[in-house]
């Protein structure tokens, strides 16, 4: 899908969002750079203006106004994502739904709740908190639930409660054309139709605007365990991932850090971990669960060769290790002063996943790029933190080709080029090589719904 | 979309594929009854040819075959299915699947599988039990797992372990113009563009049919326990449910049956159980963790009026009981002889559950109908079983006003007209009324998929 700019469209869009929405559609330089994307190595591809909407009739308006004139939209939450998402490729008008922000119901019977697109999770968390309940799905940055759904996000709590795709029953969304439809109830479950609800979720923007969220949720565990164990080796800490969750300990996280991670974190967090691969668990349970998991995690760790094995049900040591764990893109930055990090992510079926850990370290050592990983291992899933000088071309060119190795090598084992950040504009090279001739019917049914190309272009095709 | 029969395309095909196929293309009358649907009360309409294939690229022959000739294309797998999905509403060809039944790989450390469409979910649990792992889905019917797939089935223990759109990580499917695609790879999780497994998942054979499938797989369970206890209501039972999930006890299964249905059970598989409302439980994990599980529900059924708590790990036991659950329908049937059973489901938010049970079973008094109910009730779905007799035009009557009424109803209780068993020709009216405009985005993805309406015409729409 070739894109060119409409620039007659947009100029008369301009004009007419300019009289609907006054102050609250802007077109300053920053505002519009602000939306376009910032935590990429892509350039920043600002829209030409940005609407702040308040509800779903308004989201709506600038759909068919955008859609009379042919012009792009793309939807905003808080711009977290990672492969170029909110970038306006084409130019258009974003529409930004961080005012969207009212929880509108919670069902504590049904462990459901209903959501307006804007509300990041931990605001969620925040509101829930006193009725016992939780949201689980935690991607590491602040992120809105509709960019979550959109991106099909999901995080290290990924391996007990799934992820996005998991957590939904059902969306609000605006068409191309302006329509405003629902993909389902608040039953649990359902056999009616096609499961547009998935189809929405992971599809990026371009199909429509997630205007509504129905979540599912979960109780509030009664007790909580933290763990950490350093393994010889990746390969020993995978076999323990491996044999944890054959075991059917239902642990909640299970976080792998290099040997390099754990030495960013030791200097950033203050801490004094052995500098080998090390696991970082949570088990979510009954007081007397969350013991037993801890102790037969323990067990199997001692089996493959895990060493300085430790558990706590201390909230205050549970922090401390989770927010090393949350601050690794910082310690990471702070390796190297000057320079910026650029986060992949792969995930391929957990019998490759140590021999993909290493072969990627072994891929960084022989480019000369500096590259800790972090990974949700219970998924297979896992991401390097390439740390590098955006100002050296020849780096820049050697960072490059490191990624195209890791998707490459991650599709050959029979994994995929993205566990959670999505395709957007960096990954698209790789969906064809990874789905082949599924893609033609990906194509199919972007042109049967958004026949103008209007929703977010260029991303994912 | 109108449907016609194409006789000379028909005609035609059916010359080409007994050239194809010979002994293994069937036109005799048995053989084509066979392959309409029989376990519904909606009337046979047989294909007009079934091939029984054994590879998927046979499928994708005979695809190609009807494709060229514009020939409706039915896939069958165990005929189990409930709402006509069969069913050749515009005649056309069967592709019996039941020949591919390979257990074609098994990855123990990754808790996956691939097999072919034919196999059955008894099968594979009998494949798998030597390595210790299990599939978890039980519809109750030895269904095959592409049938299972087709229809987004679940069943009993999916209140923990999912429907069939979580148990599945990638399929293969013959397209209606007969390419074969792959809709992911072996990754647990991945954002890589639409979701296409789940597109297919529930698609009920209208855009392709699916030639393998790619299953998570869990590890058998270190210890099992069952419990049953009895309720002075539904509501009450209900209540019982809704605490156990909020309480986060990871209940296996969690089944009601009605008084009626205890009644029926009773004498049919001489148990003793007071006839009242049941709930009948199954608890998986670790021996200690079983146990716990048990003991806090009946903490919390004492509490809200349970009464006979009782809870064994005796696999004897556990047999007996859950014998007489999957003996529900031959009991049903036993009440009345020479009636038959008209089964319907539908799904409601669990905290609608005991007043849409309740509703139902004052319409069925009403109407003079007899329709106990069993339900999944940790999902909010439930079953009536109508046991009519079909040749009383007047009760038939009575028993299609009551199945529109109970759709109606939970459709009004932001439910759903089907929670597992389909829409396929029986429930195709009430879609609409659940989802409004979102079936126009259906039909718009059905048209650019299969413009030509040859994959299994008149069902969903």
């Amino acid at each position: 899908m070739e894109l060119t700019r409409n620039e007659a469209g947009i100029e008369t869009v301009l004009g007419v969002l300019k009289q609907q929405f006054g102050e609250r559609f802007q077109t300053g330089e920053s505002v519009r750079e602000q939306h376009g994307h910032t935590t990429t190595w892509l350039g920043n591809q600002p829209p030409d203006g940005v609407v702040f909407a308040r509800s779903t009739e308004e989201v709506s308006e600038v759909v068919k106004v955008c859609a009379t004139h042919k012009v792009p939209i793309i939807a905003f939450g808080t711009g977290t994502s990672l492969e170029g998402h909110v970038n306006a490729a084409a130019g258009g008008i974003s529409i930004d739904v961080s005012q969207m922000d009212a929880v509108l119901e919670v069902h504590a019977q049904d462990l459901d709740c209903v959501v307006q697109p804007g509300v990041t999770r931990k605001k969620l968390n925040e509101h829930l908190r006193d009725q016992g309940l939780f949201f689980p799905i935690d991607p590491g940055a602040d992120a809105s639930l509709g960019g979550m759904a959109a991106t099909r996000a999901s995080g290290t709590n990924a391996v007990r409660y799934g992820t996005m795709k998991d957590c939904i029953l059902s969306l609000e969304a605006v068409l191309p054309d302006g329509r405003v439809i629902r993909t389902g109830q608040r039953a649990k479950k359902s056999s009616a139709g096609y499961d547009l609800t998935r189809l929405l979720i992971g599809s990026e923007g371009t199909l429509g605007i997630i205007t509504e969220l129905t979540i599912r949720l979960h109780g509030i565990p009664e007790a909580m365990s933290s763990a950490t164990c350093s393994f010889p080796s990746v390969e020993a800490a995978c076999n323990a991932v491996i044999a944890t969750i054959q075991m059917g300990v239902p642990v909640a996280r299970i976080e792998l850090l290099d040997a390099l991670q754990v030495k960013a974190c030791n200097a950033y967090s203050k801490l004094d971990l052995p500098e080998t691969p090390l696991l970082l668990l949570e088990f979510h349970g009954s007081a007397a669960g969350v013991a037993e998991q801890a102790e037969t995690f323990g067990e199997i760790a001692e089996d493959v060769g895990g060493t300085g094995f430790n558990w706590t049900t201390s909230s205050e040591e549970r922090t401390k290790l989770w927010q090393a764990r949350h601050d690794a893109y910082w310690a990471v930055l702070a390796m190297r002063p000057g320079a910026e990090v650029v986060a992949t992510d792969v995930c391929v079926p957990i019998s490759r996943l140590a021999e993909c850990v290493t072969a990627s370290q072994e891929k960084t050592a022989e480019l000369g790029l500096i590259a800790p990983v972090v990974g949700h291992v219970g998924d297979g899933n896992f991401h390097t933190s390439l740390l590098v000088m955006k100002d050296d071309p020849d780096e820049m060119a050697r960072g490059r080709a490191y990624v195209s190795w890791l998707n490459e090598t991650a599709i050959g084992m029979e994994g995929t080029c993205t566990g959670e950040h999505g395709i957007g504009q960096g990954k698209r090279q790789y969906l064809d090589a990874e789905l082949g001739d599924a893609t033609d019917v990906m194509r199919a049914i972007k042109v049967a719904i958004d026949p103008d190309n209007i929703m977010n272009p260029g991303k994912i095709f």
